[in-house]
């Protein structure tokens, strides 16, 4: 198959592209290198050194004898560009990774909120009309993520995008509906997100443009097969306050003894999925795609929910890291339940990577290898959330004490 | 109080303005003109000679003595004057007109969607984040449409925003939530008008931002006790295939003796209010303002519904017009029931102006009197809303054959 890959030089972005590479599809990446950007903004980098786009390309060339073809374009902004490839490349599928993807980024300033607003639904909206311009039947696969649902569950296991509810209608009768389940998001990263559905929702009803959206949870690990063949293809690894997820951040921390730091009681639940088959979902959704007529298919890109003390924990035995409670600077349930399902990637033939094995190679194999790469100033989270937080702000100085009884 | 008017000089924002400040309101308005520049591109005018902002303003001193202010401002683009602007002007509330607003014009070309999202996203978004860097308890009013719900009723009277379902738990316990009731948007207008919906709800949580969002209905009649006062003063009135919405059309044809154009059967059943109600509605909402910590209030801004066969019969009856139905561009249904509440505006103190009281007004001091600005070649709706969708190709056809016969 024909792939174009929106945002192919970011952390899903790159290790999707080799493994669709690999496993013998036709591929091109279009980036803006944004991602490499915003870490100039942040002055943080990557804890694995990635190299840039056109020696990650050569040398997969000279590992694999295949080419991966690269276009820097940005998707929000140059629209007639994008007509233009769709055009050229007449691809089968489109996998749109090209968004802000950091909850914590999103919510730093008012600029940091128009920017992924703007950057994130232009970005979606022109893939979308470009794709009905372009006259041909391209389905697009969109990273979206389990924080579309909400942490605040009440009761219900999370299905995969459609709920059945029932309500009473104006005669009394009950009636039966299937909804797009209700958003809940807990950030602009989130929210956005959560409006990417209603121009689904509407562009695959108006103009049956076939789509696969995944509602992925939280990413883990760094590298995938493909990715390990040399260092020169190796994948970012971001353990900074606002990229870094919170296991990556615990992991880093361990590397070099930092306390593992937990919002707030650590009772909160999320969804996670390694890096190894996040890639996998990526060629599961491209291979089974809906068909004409189909409307969105949501699928769960998870394999399983842990709460962050769980995690703490489980990295804390592995290492003897000590664990340290700071204040949450997000408007969150203090802890909460979660459970969803993700039959339908499963029942593709995802056999999922679990925390317990993988766990101990990151620490090993990144974490401790790269840590004189690592700024230990950018591992606390600074983003403030709401303009009466002082949590953030305490945060901030926790961090900053923190760094100083390590210098 | 004081109130500053996004968007203040277009159809609902111009008589709104006036109106606050006749009930003593100290009003500022703030506009692109995007409107006015429509019309450039569209080659079209509005039937009534609107006067340029400055002598609108001058004229409305020079009757009362009262003045408004007026700063040109891109809300969706310049959002350092907009902070500053509340700084400076530190409103009670904004009201936010500022937003593309026909479904037709959002769904001409790849152009008018992006034009359409980029707009109106960002506005939204601009005047909230806005709102929350200034510090400012301001309560935002938005008008929505009708339109988020969607027309394919399930039989449950619309709502006022939130719908009570039930749904089964994963231990087969019945559950009760209360949800956004679930969108259904059948333009990219629309669309937008839903993701809008999302901006509010999460603001609203995250910092506590009062927003009350008034979903109208299709507005009808021109003038309002203010915009009467003097011609120099007279609002727009739009009666094109983009702008012009479908009362007004019908009422344009009749007063120039040409079939009242019915997309499909005509029984498609909308809601309607006056322009005289929709001013009241925004001072109701504006001095009834949701509590500190409050949800999103939502209200339907609308008094009557009717299905388009019976309007064009209604005005058929009073002008002896004859009525012609036309291929239907739009993906709906053709006909449709649709029953909605809208018992907060009515319980705050809304007295209607029903159709069958101001209909022939409009006709004679409005449609016929300025005929002779008519170029009755924009009446045609020709927006094609899908890819596929030949009759609005063959709806423009019949429009030109129409008048050729008339020449």
């Amino acid at each position: 198959m024909k792939v174009l890959i929106l945002g192919g030089d970011g952390f899903c972005g790159w290790p999707s592209a080799l493994h669709l590479s690999m496993q013998g599809h036709e591929v091109a990446i279009v980036d803006n290198l944004s991602r490499r950007n915003i870490d100039n903004e942040l002055e943080v980098q990557s804890l694995t050194p990635i190299q840039p786009p056109s020696i990650r390309l050569q040398a997969w060339k000279a590992l694999t004898g295949r080419v991966i073809a690269f276009e820097r374009l940005n998707v929000a902004e140059e629209y007639d560009r994008l007509v233009h490839l769709l055009g050229d490349l007449r691809p089968d599928s489109v996998v749109h990774f090209a968004e802000q993807r950091a909850a914590p980024y999103s919510m730093k300033s008012s600029w940091h909120k128009r920017y992924t607003v703007n950057n994130n639904l232009n970005a979606t909206n022109n893939i979308l009309a470009a794709i009905v311009e372009s006259g041909l039947d391209i389905h697009l696969v969109h990273l979206g993520t389990m924080g579309v649902y909400g942490y605040s569950s009440v009761g219900v296991e999370l299905p995969e995008g459609y709920l059945q509810v029932r309500m009473t209608a104006a005669d009394g009768a009950e009636v039966e509906q299937e909804i797009l389940y209700p958003p809940n998001p807990g950030s602009i990263y989130h929210l956005t997100k959560t409006q990417d559905q209603l121009f689904f929702a509407f562009y695959n009803k108006n103009d049956a443009v076939r789509v696969t959206d995944l509602h992925q949870g939280i990413v883990w690990g760094t590298q995938t097969r493909e990715t390990c063949l040399d260092e020169r293809l190796i994948n970012r690894f971001d353990y900074d306050g606002d990229y870094g997820t919170v296991l990556n951040r615990f992991l880093m921390q361990a590397a070099i003894d930092y306390p593992l730091t937990v919002h707030g009681s650590g009772g909160q639940t999320r969804a996670f999925i390694h890096i190894q088959d996040t890639v996998r979902c990526i060629e599961l959704a491209i291979v089974n795609a809906p068909a004409p007529g189909e409307r969105v298919k949501i699928l769960n890109q998870m394999t399983e929910t842990h709460r962050l003390i769980g995690l703490a924990n489980l990295v804390s035995n592995l290492t003897g890291a000590r664990i340290e409670h700071v204040p949450n600077p997000r408007r969150e349930a203090d802890s909460n339940d979660l459970s969803a399902t993700n039959a339908g990637l499963l029942g593709l033939g995802l056999r999922p990577t679990t925390l317990r094995e993988g766990l101990l190679k990151e620490v090993t194999e990144i974490a401790k290898r790269y840590t004189s790469r690592c700024d230990r100033r950018r591992i606390p989270c600074v983003s403030t959330w709401t303009r009466d937080n002082a949590p953030g702000l305490a945060m901030a100085k926790a961090g900053e004490a923190g760094n100083q009884r390590m210098q």
